[in-house]
């Protein structure tokens, strides 16, 4: 079990071979057909990414932005215990996966990623203000639900400590443009950049979850080594032994040749849970996609899905092993865990302890995850796992940066743009017109109109 | 918006109708021809009821049960202020759900629904064992992790309290046999019985829930009326002026008649997101099914994904909007909040915030779910409402019972079993292979030459 600090995350594919799952599975000569496709995709990003359309690989040699992230991580941490995080989607997913991960002592982050109003109150109640600081982000420096927060902090903070609040308050945004750039500089609040060219879900390497991320303390140069020792292999291994390639073109292939529209992630790991909601973010808002071509629209996207073993397996196993044959199952598997539980023997004369005592609570969810591998591979579902060494800072980099080239290589793949979300206008548009934004007066009108269309109610 | 304490959750189909949403939608007389084929499942259901194929409608009438498991709960809450439920699936997502909604005052639950070595062992450090009862739970008294979680229960206890820790104990399980009886006959443990006819999903109104309930302070009087009051109304309504048979109806059609396999239930209330987390397990174990057919072997099953609104607009609404036409939006909308949040004016002169200020959080949170679902209608991406009159324990009762409804009319509607799970018994029997368990010798032989058989890694 013991891996070097460096190990790399790996990949066993083998519950995807038409030799072991059957006609759901891929042969080797399919794979290699996909992974030499993958090599145009491979040409084509970095041409993508060098004329400006991403930087979420660059950033990683971005030295003095993380250093500056650190600084203020660790100015807040001087401040506060507690880090509220006032941001949602891209701008919280990636502190929050983080801090579940590498479970930092004495340091905690409250996200205020909603606004609902029972919630906000209940969060704000269990803050104690003096151990308090508050971390504001968004990129574009408008997003409502942060703006509204933002407004509730700022009256919050004020009324206990008057205008010394604001040392206590940092902003995350575009260097050069938004309201709250604006008014992080009426208030004389430090401001960190979120390069203009890194979207949210591919931002949490840059000041958006680097700043949260010192505060708790955790190893930000690990976190960056290991993103840098993935990239350093996605652009270097060849295709076919190449984790980040290897593991784009299988689910290219799941979801294009054999109709898997769904992909589960599940972990097997407490600490990752949130990790695989920063995931189904970066996957279903890169890849869900309307574009017009030649011949008519095409929608893509696969659905992202996330479980947690062993205890979804109590919960969706049932529908993955017998359901439609529409999805494809992606596990995390650690291979050595931070802690050793051993289950006491006791009443080992009952069927269903004996079995167990001596063991360890390791080996059992591995047997768990195992079984269920064997199970649904048997039952002809197509399934892969990503080996994690060990939960670390260096793993969590490598992981966090192998998913983000994976979904930028399967925008290739696609043929789509995976660094833009124009399907979410709308329902903004919709927003603001019945909250009486100044600018709206014309939407908020159709609106009216609509709305007064009769309903079905029963 | 003030609604008596017993007003009922009603449903708006509107974002369902062809005349709004085009030729994703129903019309008027498909939905009606749906409701009369629902007919038939009406009446076939309390048949398959009364043959004993499932108790969850009739339990709500047992009130000796209710009232022994409010003692039980009350008489652990009277040794304790934090309560371990060891139990995993159906036995914890329900007192989760009711947990998180009603947000009891002074009282915890700590779930171990996992063997994950990491969150046990934090999870046990943050208690007191001065202040913790535990209540394990298993319908077959023999699940695996609950079994390990058991164990290492018992010894953390008894090296706290020595053999008195007993009493801090209560057991719910099957009331007639299995190995979690016998240790707690044994130990001398207080058990309370599931009814044999009730399956872990369908349970949180047995004492599987309602101890927890109980022990939390939650009114149990009002979550059986809740329910009750909801039965009454799902076996007496007309089909298409009834919630339930309505609710299961559109789901059917949109799976059968227009290839929604998605079912996105997206609750605008953080109140409800493991109320959706349980519904997840109820929908996917139910209704996910493998039936031999004339014809050949059909595998049903829509795949519940749940989100959370506002939040998820910025992760998954991008998708719904533009992504593949397999999915349908339920969203569940609150009419009232327990709390008000007013958003201070401040700053208005920013176009971002100006629109804001005086404004309330839930004013905010109710255009953002009505702008989404205009928004998804006007792209031709059918959804649906369920209207919750406020969060309270008699709506929560509704909710339950609505879904347990709909989910056992589904169950007759594509013509299977909803109250059986055979698919998680090969990985079952995979991991106590793995584990060395007593019987599986001959499984464990055919796995260790499985296993080994070259891998496909990278």
């Amino acid at each position: 079990m013991a891996a070097g600090r460096g190990a790399l995350v790996r990949l066993d594919f083998t519950g995807c071979l038409d030799g072991r799952v059957g006609r759901a599975g891929l042969s080797r000569d399919e794979i290699r057909r996909g992974c030499r496709r993958a090599a145009g995709g491979l040409k084509r990003l970095p041409r993508a990414l060098d004329a400006g359309r991403s930087g979420f690989a660059a950033i990683l040699d971005d030295r003095a932005a993380a250093a500056a992230s650190v600084r203020e991580g660790q100015r807040l941490g001087s401040l506060a215990d507690t880090l509220v995080v006032d941001g949602i989607g891209g701008s919280a997913l990636g502190a929050l996966a983080l801090q579940t991960a590498l479970r930092p002592k004495g340091r905690r982050l409250v996200i205020l990623d909603n606004v609902d109003p029972e919630s906000v109150k209940a969060r704000l109640a269990s803050l104690d203000p003096k151990r308090t600081a508050v971390n504001v982000i968004t990129k574009s420096g408008s997003t409502a639900e942060t703006m509204t927060n933002l407004l509730v902090l700022l009256d919050w903070m004020e009324r206990r400590f008057g205008p010394s609040h604001v040392e206590r308050w940092s902003a995350t945004t575009d260097p050069a443009k938004g309201d709250l750039l604006v008014l992080a500089r009426r208030l004389g609040m430090p401001t960190l950049a979120v390069p203009p060219n890194v979207g949210g879900r591919f931002s949490v390497l840059t000041a958006v979850g680097l700043v949260p991320a010192a505060f708790l303390g955790i190893d930000v140069g690990e976190l960056l080594a290991g993103a840098r020792a993935m990239r350093a292999h996605c652009w270097s291994a060849r295709p076919e032994a190449n984790v980040g390639v290897l593991g784009a073109v299988l689910l290219f292939l799941m979801a294009t040749k054999r109709r898997r529209s769904i992909q589960v992630l599940m972990p097997y790991a407490d600490a990752l849970v949130h990790l695989a909601d920063w995931y189904r973010q970066l996957w279903a808002e890169s890849l869900g996609k309307r574009v017009d071509r030649r011949g008519g629209v095409v929608e893509t996207g696969q659905t992202p899905v996330t479980a947690l073993g062993a205890t979804d397996q109590h919960s969706q196993v049932q529908l993955y092993m017998e359901g439609p044959h529409d999805k494809v199952v992606t596990f995390l598997e650690l291979r050595a865990f931070r802690e050793a539980v051993k289950i006491p023997r006791r009443h080992g004369d009952l069927a269903s302890l004996g079995y167990l005592g001596g063991r360890t609570l390791a080996e059992l969810l591995t047997a768990e995850k195992r079984g269920t591998e064997i199970a649904l591979t048997a039952a002809g579902r197509p399934n892969f796992t990503y080996l994690v060494p060990r939960i670390s800072a260096h793993t969590l980099g490598q992981l966090i940066y192998l998913f983000e080239f994976q979904t930028a290589l399967s925008g290739e793949l696609y043929g789509i743009d995976a660094f833009d979300q124009p399907g979410v206008e709308a329902g903004k548009v919709a927003a603001y017109a019945l909250m009486g934004r100044k600018g709206y007066e014309k939407e908020a009108r159709r609106l009216r109109r609509e709305l007064k269309r009769p309903r079905a109610v029963v």
